[in-house]
């Protein structure tokens, strides 16, 4: 057994192949960026197939390789089960699935696996039956879990190497001209189906809105696409803003919301031109609404907003709060719109967005990243895969990224979820090392990381409850319990990939 | 010598370097994308440098590699002379240059070949007394022509690699996000220095407006450029469209565009939906005049114009004549502003443009393209580098590359241009296979190429006067006589390459 910075031990085998994890900027070194493989398209070549068999005869896609999706349809998407029906029934076997993330709708994986159709997974996250399968220890090879700017490292450093790239288009001409803003089930932002389109050998795009050419406005441009499919329906409208939370009135999270608005315009980055990151969750969109007040109030505006946007972010937008929105990802149907109708509102591909090995990505020039946790430990190490009973059920997404490059990354969360507590000794599962994370805050105060002296410094006249993360781990005991320790067993299903590439912790079978 | 499927003679050595021309599309194989090496850049790390010599010193410029730069500033240039002026000053030797082309403004690269900084170019041409002093023979190496298309194709497939790009940047902010449509010295699309950030290992923005974060809209990003840097002035605005024509009032020219548009119309590409390609020549945009006017009276409506934009083609966009322009590069200052303020006015770069070996360049997908010459020969060769005299003195841009794509390609020139033929038994310099060259249109009248017997027939009712090119270069000959031979040396100054990698012609020394 390897360990890890942090302690976490890796097996042997593992810790040769990818390294361990070893401090957040340790592993950045000079590369050769990655590139495909080329089959120029002629003058009088037409791209356009009948069918997704067809396609995937076209690719020459064979057992061992590797292909991809991307994950902006969310509970949606209908590409991935289409590809893979297809594919299973051709009789592929062995396939590496390297999609940037995994839906509770893509439960049908689960069979491909039993089949021996997928062999390995590599994603952001897995969700629900197909986490738990994963987790009881259904694989052989366990799947790399890895940040959204760790899977653009890893497909730019040619560590994922992606031979066949099946992308859902919201709209595409013939020549594969692609946007997510026009069509029937408009996406917004292709953000992580650029990456895949760029490094992609062969890149087929499957459309149910084939548009005139040239397609316009150009996410993925023709020179980036093998063929084009025309199906019946990508994907669900309603299921990409699915779970996407409106204004919260939960009091618990409105206060944390409120204590987070508090830390933030206290802070010296709270100042105009400055810029943030919120997520998804209400306490995270209640947030939004403080700090829109603080804004206003002080008039401070924002140069940019940056990350998954949501109709929040639009709201700030349109208001002229924040100058410009950067998207990699849209999260409900006004931010999509917003990316087709507003000139300050930009789509950026997942490599600008968080990779740690492109030319600098835009998360480093965030100034604030306000993030969720499933716990915290008192090392500030966050957990946002794993459950409380060590099953998957969760994604890295750009968590472990934004902590690390941020100016102040603050994590927001209940001190405990009904009998379990979110501030613990050590939690199940490292995503995100402690030495990323600057404050956590919960509905009863706030810790910030002893590291970060200068913010100690900055919020010793705040008024807001202030403790050690101890003593919030003390507090969360208090009502739930010291935690049992879960029972694990001596599989290793899934690897935690640091954006870097190395391992920084390892998830077993339950 | 070897000998191009045209009878050009190649010396051997060139020969076995490059292969020799062998039809239009017979070299046109899968092949493995360049890349970049990649230096990443950490949170917290800075690209903006005080100076250019600041900037050749981080880029680790050594003796022996190749730099770039682009052309899109034209004849207002200031960018390329104040990079070699600095580092001939640093004392570095035996670079290679390949910018996209060279204006001019560029005769102080005469001094720095003379002193061995310089002793490899590429390009897509030369003018004025570099052109006269490479015809003359000061290189040891031959200068290699390159299309717009094959410098991307060069570019991408690693046969150009280039160390160091220099790019003027009409703004940028401190992070490398440029656009060309936004500071002082405006130059609209950046086509062509898009390849160059995107495949160079170092890329350095100079800037003489530097914009708050992010910089907006973004055609090269933060994730292609490694250092930036502010000075007071790139170019002169004036000079970007310096030698751009106005309406032409010549009749000789009127008359020739008048034929381009009664081709045009009576061929079976003029439909709604069609779409072309024309030059920046009065007689060029004479042919949009008429153009313009056929497609109102018979209500047909181009899908997109593509190229070099001009105005002419900026008015077609607005009065909704062409429902979108597809911008490589702005031919003069109303485009650049049409493409900061046209929504259905886009930006796209050089491989997307032109190259052969892309997944489908926007070329292949054009109907008529309305092209120069020099010379146009009985084979229908074309010849847009050098003058009656052997001097290089043109470039190479797009012709080949539209020409040999699109659907119908159409040469338009004078018969004569005083005592010089255009219609020749032989060109000087082949540029552009007669196999890509459809019809040739002058003041006297037309000749279509007989391998397009499918045109013939189209035309057999056109109201304009149709010769065999024999017939029309018998009537050029008869106003100026049989043009002498030129007297050229042993030495190759220049190697034509064509698009797909090989070469098509050599040039010697007068």
């Amino acid at each position: 057994m390897a360990k890890t910075e942090l302690g976490r031990e890796i097996p042997d085998k593992f810790a040769k192949q990818y390294g361990t994890y070893a401090g957040e900027f340790a592993n950045i070194k000079d590369y050769q960026r990655a590139a495909a493989n080329v089959h120029p398209v002629k003058p009088g070549d037409s791209k356009l197939l009948p069918s997704i068999h067809d396609a995937i005869v076209a690719t020459g896609l064979k057992d061992g390789m590797t292909i991809s999706f991307h994950h902006h349809f969310r509970e949606g998407d209908y590409v991935m089960n289409m590809v893979m029906a297809e594919i299973a029934k051709m009789g592929i076997k062995n396939l590496s699935i390297a999609p940037s993330s995994i839906s509770n709708v893509h439960a049908p994986l689960i069979d491909y696996i039993k089949q021996g159709v997928i062999t390995n997974i590599t994603s952001s996250g897995l969700r629900d039956k197909l986490g738990a399968a994963i987790s009881s220890g259904i694989m052989d090879n366990p799947v790399i879990i890895r940040s959204h700017g760790g899977r653009a490292r890893a497909i730019a450093s040619g560590d994922i190497h992606i031979d066949v790239a099946f992308l859902g288009a919201p709209s595409s001409d013939e020549y594969g001209n692609i946007n997510g803003t026009n069509g029937k089930a408009t996406c917004g932002s292709l953000g992580y189906a650029k990456i895949d389109a760029k490094y992609a050998d062969k890149v087929v795009a499957i459309t149910d809105s084939l548009m005139p050419y040239p397609n316009t406005p150009i996410s993925i441009p023709q020179t980036d696409v093998d063929y084009v499919v025309q199906v019946d329906a990508i994907g669900d409208p309603n299921g990409i803003a699915k779970g996407a939370t409106r204004f919260t009135k939960d009091p618990k999270e409105l206060l944390i919301a409120q204590y987070a608005s508090k830390v933030i315009t206290a802070s010296k980055y709270f100042k105009p031109g400055f810029s943030f990151q919120t997520g998804t969750g209400g306490a995270s969109l209640a947030v939004s609404r403080y700090l829109r007040q603080a804004m206003l109030d002080q008039d401070v505006h924002a140069s940019f907003a940056l990350g998954g946007i949501t109709n929040a972010m639009v709201e700030l937008l349109e208001e002229g709060l924040v100058d410009k929105l950067v998207d990699v990802q849209d999260f409900d149907h006004p931010s999509a719109v917003s990316l087709a109708n507003n000139a300050q509102h930009y789509e950026i591909d997942a490599e600008m967005y968080a990779s740690p090995l492109s030319k600098g990505s835009m998360i480093n020039q965030l100034d604030i990243a306000i993030l969720s946790a499933l716990e915290v430990d008192t090392h500030f190490n966050v957990n946002v895969l794993t459950g409380s009973d060590g099953v998957i059920r969760g994604a890295s997404g750009g968590h472990s990224d934004t902590a690390a490059a941020c100016k102040m990354s603050m994590i927001i969360a209940p001190l405990v979820r009904g009998r379990i507590p979110t501030i613990v000794s050590d939690v199940n599962t490292i995503v995100t090392p402690g030495a990323s994370v600057d404050v956590v805050v919960t509905e009863l105060g706030i810790a910030v990381n002893p590291k970060r002296q200068d913010l100690i410094e900055m919020f010793k006249d705040l008024n807001v409850p202030q403790f050690t993360i101890e003593e919030l781990r003390d507090k969360a005991y208090a009502i739930t319990g010291t935690p049992d320790k879960i029972e694990y067993g001596d599989k290793v299903v899934a690897l935690v990939e640091y954006r870097d590439g190395t391992i920084i912790d390892a998830v077993h079978n339950v």
